[in-house]
């Protein structure tokens, strides 16, 4: 479990700040780098895999325990939610339902895998269960972080399904045990912990994953500012992942 | 999951009443009868099986992953608790922790094989925090049912641990995802399904689960209504599991 | 684990003869019968998960350990091997090869999904050495049943992978412990249970498995000497399964 | 899996020799090393987890899948064999069936847990068949490393059973498959990789797991000749593991 592990664990982007730099130190090294095949695996391909990949895969679908022939909704269409689309479709479930309040999103998850797509509203858990025959969904993955996303987690989930946690939430929840004591359900968190970047590696180098359309724009280190204008206006510009191409990196690796 | 069958599950006691009687239809029984050796096993001992046992043992140290050399929390301490203090310690964790109000019970729990007791009161979780090095217990369970016993659990969970619920609740619990978010937990939830029937037949004629001492009171079918009164006030009397003898069955047995 | 019931278990072609007839009783039916979902699922289809699919899933795939990004060799390219190519690709593996003495089978296997082919051989444990990269499979599904073919995947299996065998056999095989006893490896044998049915009834209504393929030729009940002559040369032929269609059955059934 | 680390693995006494020196450098000593808890844990306990105790338990306990009310035949009655049958004891089998040619050995194997022994030869197949009312056993652990013990667990082995490799083999055993294609078995083998390095110490600390009966003899550092002679005649001086007390060492620590 190295997410906690007492020395290490998410450092960039958490603890430590300011790696948009020319070199970083990346502490314990000899465990946290991997080699890539060339030429395989594009560099951008590899991007995703450095956080949005391993989150959706661990947190939602290894934890939520997604089958063949299994039943699953993903409550949220962001870049996580999309990328627990195409990782869920790895285990070959029957069902992949999407749950977003933008339409425009969920038309981006059909193009990724999702089976069905429903709109947040006051009778989206209606239709979650008239999609699966009124049993509920053997998994659901919250990829939001707010409570009322959790909760509906609550209403959609069968007997002896998981709920299985990705969103970093700021509130508690409230949790129906008075409903859900019975029901063998499982409800699972977790922090990425990365063991999952070999089989990721392989599953890109194989072209069992395809995640180029999780980048939708890409600029040049020159117009780093403009990146952030238009991720920081994502729905509106329709952004998913925004790259930024460091050109002088490529000369000094050559 | 025969405890979710859409035909069946929890019977007795549940959506049917009136089974002290002579006779009981019993529903599904080609596959909810068991043969008992004997005389290996003792027929009272049998008693425990029918629901304490394997509630304890599936929805608490089952579900709640008990490994040797782990810590485990068992929040209450009435049967049920310690149905689980006895079942945990057939995976040999190295901490056995018993939290109750009451230190009667919790005298007992040391009894079936608990390492630590804590009184539960305003430093109970700074006092199971203290008995596993600041960690944390691995698996916490609760047997209870109310929400603040399982608001309990989340406190003394430690990182990848798992909390699991035995308790019937009646109201909704409050669910502190902005502290459990990445830690790495597990929550579970469960009807005891009895899958683990013939598990407890094997340990119970082998002698490596002594279960005598969950009864503490026999009387005679003629007594049964002092029967109830003394399980009544189980707390002032002492009482764990009461058991009546029906003599006019092993008569009609033999 | 239904395959060793003392009562019940494999019972049509196997300890009761004759059910090519116009009424059979099944034993145990109660248990061992489903329904399925029309018209998403088409009758024929259903014939391959009487037998040959949950043969090749349970024995090969899931005993297998299939995962994704993993490497699997499938020997033997016959309607199991077949079979075991189109389930394994349900747990998305990097590399699927499958080796077979019969250049057209392997033809076959490519569209069923194989990654790979190689031809029986004596260098076939080498080519499967360099399409893994010097490792090894992490999988290897013995699909024939001879000691030849099982001791082959002694020699290509990895460090920590697992041969899982389905294959009927009627001798002994040699079993190099003298190179495995260290090698972390996990060998495994079993009748099917069935108890992936409802799987691969989910699995075939959804449309994320394709058995059609499966069928290669199609007589009236009429004409059942000829299927028996056709499947009596199947390489020849180049038949894989073979239906028979009952007419009379479909009018009794409207 | 660190038993199979390109770099690292088993070293000391296997492709490292000398390790009886005053100073030795140990290679990969940030993953290799651990705390021990002080005054609970004997220094003498902690050598036996250097290596028998990981071995037994990993190769054959957890490998083995031992389950609380299960059978468990324990092959070889040496120091491996009766650390397995310690931590067998660890999951609450009901049946631990020791087998061994040496008699002295068996009434050891009694005082370390076993519930049943049996002299090896022409009826022990039978025996541990009665034992088990016709069944065979749930595990059997092979701890001899030779053909004819790994092929007497092929005769016990129950369906759905587990056969666990942990001896070190020098030639191949017969497996025969034509008798076990259909039982459902699973064979291990394993190199150990002392991940449960950490659990043993926590299982020391707590007194769950009591090794102090492993050693029988121990000596001073100036009688090392005397202790490998003791030691190469084992079988007739009754002794298990002979610890060599290194009291320079002692005096450097402190």
């Amino acid at each position: 479990m190295q997410s906690h592990c007492t020395s290490g664990g998410w450092q960039f982007g958490n603890v430590i700040d300011g790696t948009q730099a020319d070199y970083v130190r990346v502490l314990h090294a000899d465990s946290s780098l991997y080699h890539y095949p060339t030429p395989e695996v594009d560099e951008r391909a590899l991007l995703m895999i450095s956080d949005i990949l391993p989150t959706a895969y661990e947190c939602g679908v290894l934890n939520g325990n997604v089958r063949p022939g299994g039943s699953v909704a993903i409550v949220g269409s962001g870049p996580i939610g999309l990328s627990a689309v195409l990782t869920a479709s790895l285990f070959s479930p029957s069902k992949v339902i999407v749950l977003d309040l933008d339409p425009n999103r969920l038309e981006v998850a059909k193009r990724f895998g999702a089976t069905h797509i429903v709109e947040s509203g006051p009778d989206a858990a209606k239709q979650v269960m008239e999609i699966t025959g009124g049993r509920g969904v053997d998994t659901a993955i919250e990829a939001v972080g707010v409570p009322a996303t959790f909760e509906f987690c609550e209403e959609i989930i069968a007997p002896g399904g998981t709920i299985a946690n990705i969103g970093v939430h700021g509130a508690k929840a409230d949790l129906h045990l008075e409903k859900l004591w019975d029901r063998n359900i499982t409800i699972t968190t977790r922090l990425v912990d990365t063991v999952t970047t070999p089989t990721l590696i392989q599953l890109l180098a194989s072209g069992r994953l395809n995640v180029k359309d999780l980048t939708t724009h890409t600029f040049k280190f020159a117009d780093m500012e403009k990146a952030y204008q238009v991720f920081g206006a994502a729905a509106e510009n329709k952004a998913l992942k925004v790259v930024i191409d460091h050109e002088r990196y490529h000369a000094y690796d050559m």
